[in-house]
């Protein structure tokens, strides 16, 4: 029989769960909604009803299967605890769910390891994207807010609690912009899908009121990250000065980052960074111009040459189902 | 026997040596001058002294000794490749000098380890300070820059490059004071000896100008950490806003770092660190204030108090000669 890990991604509105092997192939798939505040629904309840869900799914594999092993990602849960704890998107965000306790009572033998989808998403870059033969890089997850994942000398670096790796809430201005999390200036406010709709208002708030921008006809409700990409893959000059100003300050907070932990490669996941040259571009341009000289390359007569040293590249999972493969490779990982 | 290590610590003007056995004693000392810049003399002819003087040492020691290897302490020391590379205040700047390779001539059976001074000092701190049973903590020198090192998972964290964990170029205000390594705005040109006295400086032009200060009886070129010290100490109130404003850059940083790698304790070392509450209570206070929710001490209801988990302490060295500790320690840490 093969070895599966049933990997599974735990969002704000669904659940996706997934039979990966060791290679990184998805043999079956399947979701279940994520109840929402006000179902009343228990963390208990929805253990139970992912556990029947991935019962379901070793039947749905065209070959049998035989479960090594299960990942969960989900928002602020713990490795060390095995807990997801007060999560602002789930609807238990007053609690700390048990939940690898939970759901070992249904899968009593095997290894379940529960991380933040934002280390899972390093973990999978590690074991089947473009980080396999590396021992010390960083993912950057650009979704609704910005997430990361640390690996150094080949293990996430978890911290004393579980919660290490919050890039996302480093203070880049401390008078700079709201953050959800009730501080100012933090990163995420900069750079993510939010950061960006944010800057198109801010970049059209100054600008010479006649200029023309396809920026103008989207309200801030309606325009999302796809939407200003397309403009500025129009030549739509306030689109661009939107994402050199997002690169601007990803690229000086990744300075920031390889004087922390010399990574050897950054790699850029998520909605944004489909986003591709438009984001990483101006992202490279700034993180080379911010770059301590220690980390930059050299001439072999020694000469600095003011271009970093750790490379900057688009994650390889972009447009798999990456979420689920880093949480099977929570698992496959230590196997 | 007894065996012990030979630590050495090289600084700009002198490198101390010293005999230390496991519990931290240092059983003999000396010191070798370190050559200028002007002098001539070759990496090879310095490392020929260091070790002549270590011949010497062992037979100063008041019982037989048994060398068990060598630890060392260097600007821009690199832990991978056991070199120093282009060190600005050493004669060799424009060298990669192979510093282990080198002293292994002398020293053909032992282990011979490098790093910077301030990694040496976080090392120290775990095999013979305050972190003897943490696996997760960060270690700041305040010399007459900021210097760092980083531990994670009880190992210290190198990069890919061996270079790792230069916080003190952390870049804070984009805008901000020049910096030594050539950029703008680095945490150490406001948190270090040189940063307390720009700021000094900075008070005195920012203030009522008919307001007394024990400040302004010192030229920029006389002024000391310990002259700020000893008139904030005398409730100066200007000394004491300089204090209040390098603590405040400093939890700030400190906040970002705990986002980073979620230590246990961050521990303070190095010249500054001895005056004590004077930075650490600002520097505390900033701390709580910009520390993530994630990072907070919660009440038994789950409530989140605004104060750091992460412990802030001064260095359980800084009464000793640390440096030379550290260096030692590099060698005992892997034993």
């Amino acid at each position: 029989m093969k070895k599966v890990v049933l990997g599974i991604d735990i969002g704000a509105t669904s659940a996706k769960l997934g039979l990966v092997d060791s290679a990184g192939n998805i043999l079956a798939e399947s979701s279940v909604p994520t109840p929402v505040n006000t179902s009343g629904v228990s963390a208990a309840d929805f253990v139970k009803s992912l556990c029947e869900a991935a019962f379901v799914l070793q039947h749905q594999a065209n070959a049998p299967v035989e479960l090594a092993g299960v990942g969960v990602g989900a928002p602020n849960a713990n490795y060390s605890k095995g807990t997801i704890e007060f999560a602002a998107n789930l609807p238990w965000q007053q609690e700390v769910v048990p939940f690898v306790e939970l759901m070992q009572a249904y899968f009593p033998e095997l290894p379940i390891r529960i991380t933040n989808d934002a280390n899972a998403a390093a973990i999978g870059e590690m074991v089947y994207g473009g980080a396999k033969e590396m021992k010390d890089f960083v993912s950057i997850t650009l979704g609704t807010g910005l997430g990361s994942g640390i690996v150094v000398g080949g293990e996430l670096v978890y911290g004393c609690d579980g919660f290490a790796g919050e890039i996302g809430h480093f203070i880049m201005t401390p008078d700079g912009r709201r953050c959800g999390c009730g501080r100012v200036g933090c990163l995420e406010t900069y750079v993510s899908a939010t950061g960006l709709k944010q800057t198109a208002f801010e970049v059209m708030s100054r600008r010479y009121f006649t200029e023309k921008s396809l920026l103008k006809a989207a309200s801030f409700n309606e325009i999302t990250p796809k939407y200003i990409a397309d403009a500025a893959l129009q030549g739509d000059s306030m689109a661009l000065e939107v994402f050199e100003k997002t690169g601007e300050m990803l690229g000086l907070a990744l300075a920031n980052i390889v004087a922390f932990s010399s990574p050897e490669a950054i790699f850029l996941y998520g909605g944004l960074a489909n986003s591709g040259d438009l984001l990483l571009t101006p992202t490279r341009k700034s993180m080379n111009k911010n770059m301590l000289k220690n980390y930059c390359k050299r001439t072999e007569q020694g000469q600095v040459v003011q271009e970093a040293s750790t490379q900057l590249l688009l994650s390889h999972l972009c447009n798999k189902n990456g979420a689920v493969l880093g949480a099977a490779a929570l698992v496959w990982h230590k196997i």
